[in-house]
């Protein structure tokens, strides 16, 4: 680790500090846009069963009725409704993504500040303030953690670090928590840092974000009830990084806040899998547009970035979940099915002979020459030809970000497997304008109303 | 990491299977003696700034008037309630430790088993069951990690990682979770294991046991609830294990369960600090009884097990909870006013004028040669003498064990501060009898009434 002090203490006065009035408008419409893409999400994965679940078990507890659990008639306590509504964003695998990290910044944050609105007035402007600041310091966080020289240890689930953190300063922004206050909220959100990647695949692993919402809740909530701590849980030896992330480069937390924006580095996802399959996707889904319908796939070389088999490489998906984190599957199912939306993630399409068989004719290869927006695809079809797709940045990166008409559109899809279409543009039209809303929980909560 | 595998089902599969009929009569009576010492150390602390701040957090959610906070009259959800019992218990640093690990086993479960009983009916048999069930697993998970060959960080709070995991096994077993619900609990409990050495002596520090008493609460209630896993979380690569305890032994978790019992190991405070610090302190209480009073201490070398200086080596505390993990101050205080209680943990203590500078002229020197237990002093006094002390054995140490009538004596001093003297009477005798309750969280609830 190296020497650098006070971060702690830095990010908590950042952290109270930051307003709205001084966030480039680059920075604000790009806050947009992860709002936009973080409600499609909670829309669009509110009746999958870890959801289903998740609010039963807050009905057990009986929390007051501060917020609405989003495409359910159900309230709960603000902490319990960001945890559902943090799962719901993130259990089709269809959340945003740092690029450098795969830390998914705003599950967490949209669940919690989203749940917070709903207990006070929030303006638009200081909601997006609110959002802009825990995927910038989420981010940053993660940049540290994961980067070298930090020795991180792949299987800590990233966004179970950071998104406590995030949750708790955005939070505390709205709370307008004061500089101490603020220090213990960090302090609190970090001793509730968890989560394993081994849960990959699982129900299970849908709970990690949305403990981390909850978490980050709590951190706030105690802070400001009054709670207390040191300064430096950060940086201090037997503290955050010196056991999460040994001779982490600290600099990646602070160097050029408000200055330098990590939050152009999320991106939102075209396809509902793990963000490190895309590249390889897209090249196969580029080959598939470029053959007759007619021609089978026989078989497919990848080459990969390292990453994406760290993460991804599972050969034979039993379960929806396990899908997401199936590289040969999205692969298989982009080449029989010309498409990877969210039908490719159903049980129909996972056991597909035709797609069964197709993935245990791929071959993944790592290589180091690759970035992690990039891939090489070689198929072979049943005419014998092969054809050769070489991605330089995959649909969704930095270079080839997803479009607002891209994100509506996916927002679209998302929102009408609950809300009828009118509700649905007359919704999106309050996303897309958030900025100037009075009251933010009651107005979006309003037109989300079953 | 060994190559063991399916200890997280052997787990499941013991929890599941765990009955009072099947426990030894040396184990049925350390249950009771870890109960007494538990509920003492809730009433001893509940009205500390940290449990009442929780308190008024949990409040503020306003869940389900479920289950008592101990020493008041208000009410919470089950979690809730399990988080801030907790926190009652280990606020004094006053509560149970395993010996060789310092994981202090008894407070999170106790917090959570006394909570969920209040919830449902269950016999006194079940209940101390079901609180010998997490203390033994929280030891022996404990001793996995920290003991080689496992690369443990000693700055990860070993509580914080094995307390949700007893939880949740504890109350599953209240639950009556089938295995694979309880594997899931297990799992669920795992993904929150969090919370770090740094924070010691502050506020801070009491939140970490109270958050791991919740999360355990929490995972067992979501796997009875439906959330699902896979069954290898424990030991899988990017797991448990492989990121916390790299290498660690994973036969010390399930080798002779239910044969060989960790818990004899678990010990009871008879000083109100890091149990680190007592063997020093004995040394010192016992120098000090073999002067005349009007001697005065000049000046202190300390031979101690490392461990004391890698967890208290904190010359100055300036806080009531800074004085927990000062070597130097207790062993000032002892020698300066010839006690070692609550009293000397209070401010006017810290600041006395010769407590402070005895602790300025105290050395303490690491001796690897010494066991944990032990510890030799040589306290110069004001008439030119030096004397020494040998401990072998500490007050409170598996050869030199609390005593019943000691553990009452203790039990005594901490109700007394909440409850009627008729009361206390009452609550014990229950406590000493609680086998043959019919209704724990019925009839303890109703004795410690207000």
């Amino acid at each position: 680790m190296n020497t650098r002090r006070g971060i702690t203490r830095e990010l908590a006065r950042y952290a109270t500090a930051s307003r709205y009035a001084a966030l480039p408008d680059s920075v604000r419409a790009e806050a947009v846009r992860a709002f936009v893409n973080w409600l499609g999400c909670a829309l669009g994965g509110c009746n999958e069963p870890s959801v289903k679940v998740a609010a039963a078990m807050v009905a057990r507890l009986g929390g007051a009725p501060q917020a609405s659990i989003i495409g359910h008639t159900q309230r709960t306590d603000v902490a319990s409704a960001a945890m559902v509504n943090c799962i719901s964003s993130t259990c089709q695998a269809f959340d945003d993504a740092h690029l450098p990290t795969v830390t998914h910044p705003s599950s967490p944050a949209g669940g919690a500040l989203f749940a917070l609105c709903e207990t006070q007035t929030v303006s638009g402007e200081d909601f997006l303030n609110a959002l802009a600041l825990p995927i910038e310091i989420e981010c940053r966080l993660s940049n540290a953690l994961v980067q070298a020289p930090s020795q991180f240890n792949p299987g800590v689930y990233v966004t179970g670090l950071s998104g406590p953190f995030g949750v708790a300063l955005g939070v505390g922004n709205l709370l307008k928590l004061n500089e101490e206050q603020m220090v213990t909220a960090i302090v609190l959100a970090a001793s509730q840092a968890s989560g394993f990647r081994a849960t990959n695949g699982t129900m299970s692993a849908h709970f990690r974000p949305g403990h981390a919402a909850r978490c980050g809740v709590w951190a706030a909530l105690l802070a400001q009830e009054g709670y207390t701590s040191d300064d430096d849980l950060l940086e201090v030896k037997h503290g955050f990084f010196d056991v999460l992330g040994p001779r982490a480069n600290l600099d990646l937390v602070v160097d050029g806040l408000g200055q330098h924006f990590e939050l152009f580095l999320n991106a939102y996802k075209p396809y509902p899998c793990g963000i490190v399959i895309h590249p390889a996707l897209d090249a196969c889904l580029d080959i598939r547009q470029q053959v007759s319908p007619e021609l089978k796939p026989v078989s497919a070389t990848l080459r990969v970035h390292p990453f994406a088999l760290t993460l991804c490489d599972l050969r034979t998906p039993v379960t929806l979940l396990e899908s997401h984190v199936s590289l040969y599957h999205w692969v298989a199912a982009a080449l029989v099915r010309g498409r990877a939306g969210l039908a490719e993630a159903q049980l129909d399409c996972i056991h597909d002979p035709q797609v069964a068989a197709l993935r245990a004719r791929i071959e993944a290869v790592p290589d180091e020459t690759l970035g992690r927006e990039q891939a090489i695809a070689e198929v072979s079809f049943s005419d014998g030809k092969t054809i050769r797709s070489h991605i330089l940045n995959v649909r969704g990166s930095l270079a080839r970000p997803m479009t607002d008409d891209e994100l509506d559109a996916k927002f679209r899809a998302q929102a009408s497997g609950v809300l009828p279409s009118a509700k649905v543009e007359t919704l999106l039209r309050l996303c897309r304008g958030v900025a100037s809303l009075p009251d933010v929980g009651k107005e979006i909560a309003d037109a989300m109303a079953l």
